[in-house]
């Protein structure tokens, strides 16, 4: 593994972010690349996406790695020198490194055939929902070859470099978004009794979703729903006709998450009906719960094992959220973290900080956990 | 008039205090000096209520005088020689008074033969809902004569002896009452999410409730809405299948009385529901708006001026309540105060205390006040 | 008195309508006219304001008149030949009718000189806060001469031409602002524990000022808080570090004002902190209750019942505001209402209206009603 | 290990059930026992406690093994020849099984003597807080041996008899109370605002403490803060003086448990104050988190895979609370479940259930575990 060209690769990614759906140097760049490495390549897989196919011996068994490739709207403060060349964008969440990882992976797995397929994902706009994940699934990403089992990884960086996390189970939690209209009637200040007042509606419904998680959800359950918008009203003197309401929802269980949105909309509607006015609530379901399966994290972890020795350890759920998930509902995988603190150096700032950078001795820990779980599946037989 | 006798009924009767329904000496007291006065006597109209009936000369106009006559479950706290002689039940409302100067009243208009027909009704039970008023026009109270006009007056001990008050239109408040029950469902502390806390619901509830009356009713109607008692639980650790409030209603308007009825039902419903349960809502309504008619309050108002002169004045919205109220809602009339207040003698406690007491002064104010008010009525032609 | 006259400078200055302090036009106009009557003039009194002053032989009474002249940015929809000819600013509130009126009433005051001196005064900016009448008082305006007594006039459209309304006692609501900054801290919707969430706190301080009206203000005093904005957050996945409220207040007591604005305060800063953040509270004290002198008000019932005869009427406080207020603080006096419906002639639309306009025959019952207050003023010796 | 003696033992403890504190048949019964297999026995260890002591040849080793022996004040609905013989009074949370079990222990351990010492504790009164647990610690149980090690198992329901569950780090909940007295000011119902409602307050103060656990605890922590009780007013007209409330939290770390209890207190505060009112909380800490040791777990599972083999497995979290905790606060040690269901024998019932009642080979797999645990403790040297 030459760790110069993960270096590169990365810091070119690095210098040159783009944001979802805008990912098109970067498609061209791993398009590239995986020409010159002899595989199969299709691009506008999903708008951006790039998809790179090692076609192996045994036709009917086929792994997916995949990465995400889009940065993020932020003004880097890193003072580097391989610093993001275009203002307002960076690759702050480590998707440069993700790329650069996977790559290495592609060129490795390549010198070495495998006893199966393996097809190398490559997913646009991870951090701006809907997402690349289903764009790339619309297009037929995982039917030919028709994908087995699915693998990726994560740069965290609140675990050091050097170390591995793999949690079997819910990892990642689902993200869904609300938006409400609570819909009164309006008039002046001084003659609420001939208005409908949303916001004293508003201020009601607010209060009765911060009591689902407390009320309705079990103690042992995770489940996060935050109003992070409410607006009525330009006025001080005039009872404004509506209120909007804007919120997030976070949990780790399907049918949790599909009663949250149940109760939600019962809380909105029924609290504003009891006072006189209506309502109108539009529910988006966002990324569902990352899922890793039981033997596929099994097999991560047994990987991990040889790769960073005693830095594996299995991890706690965490409140982020990502489309990966979509891949690991219609396959068994697993979604594993890849540590790139080194305090010795300064390098921990978090994900989606503009001082965010990555110890990049992290790249070729994440290329051997991603050569060494593919050969391992495929030595599962 | 002889303010002795006066003084001397009102004494016998305050030492003498019997409860709503329950005033069985009362009446007999009471029917025994109108037989004196030679008058037709109806006891037993509307239980303990006793009638007295002056026939005059043209059968086809009548004039109701009313005294209510009942007690309250006080335990007196004067010392005076005609202390009640009843444990736990006192005349500290000054209904003894008003029995007092209600025979006067017809003992002087006995003595002076009037144009029309006067009804002296002594009703039973105005403390206790639904009170006397209903039981006595159920017995046909108003039907034999038939009364053209209604009278009667309260001793307020807000206003000085000597001084009399009177509000055309509105002057008592109605009073209501409702008991709620939220029904929840029980279950242990620790696992809310397996129950419908009724807590929860409640306190949402009473919340609620008290923003009809800031939010719905109009600033310059008059409205109270309180929730009076509110109990749910036996145990810290475990949650209860239900809570119960009560509360009342006090407004000076049948539509708005209405409404807020209307509203506390669908808010006490609608915030159950809303938060995944139900409840039952049983509205009580008591005692109408006492409204005296415009041109009844002015013929009082000319009394008053002749009697107590500059004494007299208009005055505001009163938030008690009197089912004298349905007579008015029957007849044109005035329900008027007289004033009993004596800061100089130290009677100055406020009705429903213990020790309340008033300046007997007042007696011959009120006899002249109802006398003066037969005449000129039948004056008017 | 010429009607024309009064209908020839009314609908000059309704198709010249000019915001508050802005009014150079207007007052130019009303300038002229009281020189032309030999008037001593003062202009720039409270910016834009304008003062004639008419000397009576007794230098120890003065009478003052007021008229405020600001129109309101409004687009009117009347379609009649004075209408207004300036872009979204319009006469709306009848102010054009009322500096009319004042000017007619100085023309005749003149014509028939008084015992005492009289003061006619043209206020600007009634409509935008903190209001002329203050900026007039800042410049001496009640002052030389020194003023006794203080009348003005205002057309309402909720009575019908030819009548007139005055009310003893407090008339028009006090008018006061606040706006609330609740401050929490910031952080991501899936960390609520990180954060303070001032959307939260802002829920349950609306909730809290909904209940002090219900449960803190005598049930038959009247006064209105209303919240009329809520603005807090830009993203439903982000918790706002603040959230920001604004709402107006009405009472008709000024100890009431004071209780209501402390309580205000109280809650918002009291619920704020028991929750974990803090607020900022700016309470602004708009203008006072406009509150009529009692032997004022009879000396215009007096008037009017001699204008208009059967059509006077006294009337319930109503919710609106005015600066007027601060002049009646400062002297005995009375604020009154003058008709301007016509219902046959389609004139009902209310003040502050687009298609507010009034019927023109109520401009000389203006007059006559200051004339005769004057006059009977001067008499009462 | 003789199942007759353990079934034998434990049934007749089941049908002589006795409550907290009042165990002394049950504490009788034990020491007898334990005197029989010749240990040292101390009685009146924390009242009704019984302590055994085997002393080793290593006096500086000793390992505790802890049952608690109370029952519950349920009256038993099952119809066993050994149903309790004692109305109202059931061992409904299988505290005879643990008896039975360290008696049959004590027997084993005994017989095959040991490197170290090993005190059986048997503890009056899990069920009622204080709890049994402190008064034997201060009565000095863990000293005379000093305690090194300490382990104790809980027959529970919801697994399979033949299944061993345990859980590293925190397994059983916090548990504590609280009471507040909202204390307003009583008053008439029609006259809110010469009162303070406190039933207000409490509706307030209720609809916050619900979004404690939603807005200030972490989402992948776990808390419960339920609102059992609320009690306030006694009739519907009248405005209560005070409202009290009691309620419970769960937690499974300190500093949590300590931030919530801070958390209520400031919230009841802050709230009644804001409103104009006051309170009083009283906050008291029942029983701590039961918090496993990740080395004695490890040696109770390595255990427990040779006694069931694949029925060992880990365990989530549970909301029960068990005052266990004290000692695993002063020394290392491990609490741990033992499997008593038999779905094909109807054995389902949950505990504190009238129909509770335990698959009897559940108590040699008791014994099992903890002379097992015992040996491989000293083993480790």
């Amino acid at each position: 593994m030459s760790h110069d060209e993960l270096v590169r690769d990365r810091r070119h990614l690095h210098a040159h972010p783009e944001l979802g759906f805008e990912e098109h140097e970067t498609a061209a760049f791993i398009a590239e690349r995986l020409r010159s490495l002899g595989l199969e390549v299709r691009m506008g897989v999903g708008q951006t996406g790039v998809v790179g196919v090692l076609r192996g011996p045994d036709a009917s068994r086929t792994v997916m790695l995949r990465a995400d490739m889009d940065a993020l709207p932020i003004e880097e403060e890193n003072d580097v020198e391989y610093r993001s060349t275009r203002p307002g964008v960076m690759h702050a969440c480590g998707h440069d490194g993700h790329v650069a990882i996977l790559l290495g992976a592609a060129r490795a797995l390549t010198a070495a055939p495998q006893a199966g397929s393996v097809v190398f994902a490559f997913q646009p706009s991870e951090e701006i929902r809907p997402g690349g994940a289903l764009a790339m699934l619309e297009d037929g990403l995982m039917h030919n070859p028709s994908v087995d089992a699915v693998f990726g990884l994560h740069l965290i960086s609140e675990a050091p470099v050097g170390s591995v996390r793999v949690r079997s189970g819910p990892w990642l939690a689902s993200s869904d978004a609300f938006q409400a209209e609570i819909i009164g009637r309006g008039g002046h200040a001084a003659s609420p009794h001939q208005t409908i007042d949303p916001i004293r509606i508003a201020a009601s419904v607010v209060t009765a979703l911060h009591s689902i998680v407390s009320r309705e959800v079990a103690p042992l359950d995770v489940a996060v729903i935050t109003v992070g918008t409410l607006h009525a009203g330009t006025l001080a003197n005039v009872i404004p006709p509506s209120a909007a309401l804007g919120g997030s929802v976070r949990t780790f269980d399907q049918p949790l998450r599909e009663m949250i949105a149940k109760r939600i909309e019962e809380t909105v509607l029924g609290i504003s009906r009891a006072m006189g006015g209506d309502a109108r609530v539009d529910h988006r379901f966002g990324y569902p719960t990352s899922v890793n399966d039981a033997a596929m994290s099994s097999l991560v972890e047994t990987v991990a094992r040889e790769v960073v020795g005693d830095s594996f350890s299995s991890c706690d759920l965490s409140m982020a959220s990502d489309d990966m998930a979509h891949f690991l509902q219609r396959a068994p995988g697993c979604y594993f973290g890849v540590g790139t603190a080194n305090e010795a150096r300064g390098l921990t700032a978090g994900n989606h900080q503009p001082r965010f950078d990555i110890d990049e001795d992290a790249l070729p820990v994440g290329v051997e956990m991603l050569v060494g779980v593919v050969k391992r599946y495929f030595e599962r037989g």
